[in-house]
């Protein structure tokens, strides 16, 4: 069993909620991530709904998810269709919702309509996966997640201000071997640095407050693309696009988010 | 009082929900059209709720809307913080919901964070508004919103399969003068043609899944200036990214949505 699987299974209690334990091996600093917070919700809709892939899901991030403490998520179907599902799901701790959740689940593999195709966006970075992991340590701040997940950043990008533009890249992939499935990219979607990063550096803490991710198609197996584009800031806000594409060079998922740009503590 | 606001307004009973009636004059052949169904939502959150901006909004939309109807909303707020309220909402119509809502509201005139500036992304399409309107039908299909919008289409692009890329941009503002606010512009972000259009002619029933339409600013009072991609298009699902600037070309809205393309009936 690869530790994604494993650190994100959800179980179902009689009473019909999903329960489990947040792991601290997810973290940034002392918070979880907030692409695994979200896993844990995936792992349950999964289970929950006959429609096997997310397709459209919209977090609302409410509070800090709290390591090592026990979960409950609760799932409300709102419609079951012949090609969708729509649900809404709440994950609690400490009798706090944290994340709350709306997502369409459908089946990639499945055609629902007219069957053209349009010329995808491609990616502007190297087709190569790059030579060197990120380490686990950010300017003091302990990373666990990166002995989860393997992220190579396009060196010809910063993290600390040289930028040019407000864009961050790289390839990603799980650390044990695991395979890449419409569920993970979720969590690719939310382990990059915030790309605000490459052309300001570090200027704050960065708070996700609503991520919306598209899953367009399963992905091949192997590395992950990723690249993320700070398209505003002002005020302290700022909206984030990003695109995955497979090691075939599909473009698999879309993202955007919502986040503050506060001062540090 | 201008038509928008006379025919979204809701009206809170005794009970908490929001009421009215679909009007029949936003609706794009026999449906009222999404945005302006949305638009009935943003009307009663905006009197519930004390921050006064949406900033983040995503509507799944169920099942469509009957005209000429009465409607119901439902508002529950799921966190009030200093500077943002996360609500949930739902437009039921004849015992069924029919939109189902999850936003953040904030407020656009305050600074939450770090102030500082990324360059916004530019528009492609001409600066000065275009000379024709677009007309009240469509390949047979009668368009009444038509005559509560102007729409003035980017003449360089199609709507029926000409285009060299699926993009489809132009002007957009109200018919009576009423000049646009931050709830609007989540109506323009529903009021052009499907993009693929453009590019592969009036292939289908274009349906909206899942809409998410992001706020940055304000906009000055004139002319609003939109363009909408197809990102990508594949088994009957796409997903497009819009854009809206102001008349001083400010980005004053981002948005993007999952919708099917589904054959003719």
């Amino acid at each position: 069993v690869y530790c994604f699987d494993e650190e994100t299974r959800a179980t179902k209690s009689a009473g019909g909620q999903w329960h489990g334990v947040v792991s601290p091996e997810w973290n940034i600093g002392d918070n979880p991530n907030g692409g695994y917070l979200l896993s844990l919700i995936s792992s349950a809709l999964s289970q929950e709904i006959a429609h096997p892939d997310p397709i459209s899901i919209t977090t609302h991030y409410l509070r800090p998810g709290l390591q090592d403490t026990e979960y409950q998520i609760n799932i409300d179907v709102i419609r079951v269709g012949r090609t969708l599902s729509n649900v809404r799901a709440t994950l609690i701790q400490a009798g706090k919702p944290r994340l709350e959740v709306m997502a369409v689940y459908g089946d990639l593999s499945q055609s629902v309509g007219v069957e053209n195709e349009i010329p995808m966006i491609a990616p502007v970075i190297p087709a190569e996966p790059l030579c060197c992991d990120r380490t686990g340590d950010l300017q003091g701040i302990e990373l666990p997640i990166m002995n989860r997940l393997s992220v190579r950043l396009n060196p010809e990008q910063s993290v600390s201000g040289e930028s040019t533009e407000p864009v961050i890249s790289g390839w990603i992939r799980f650390t044990d071997g695991r395979e890449p499935d419409a569920r993970s990219l979720l969590l690719f979607c939310d382990a990059f640095p915030p790309s605000p990063f490459g052309y300001l550096g570090n200027v704050g803490w960065v708070p996700t407050v609503e991520l919306t991710v598209h899953v367009r198609q399963r992905p091949a197996v192997g590395w992950i693309l990723g690249q993320f584009t700070t398209n505003h800031l002002a005020g302290g806000r700022m909206i984030e696009s990003g695109a995955l594409w497979d090691s075939t060079g599909s473009l698999v998922a879309q993202s955007r988010q919502l986040g503050l740009i506060l001062d540090k503590p």
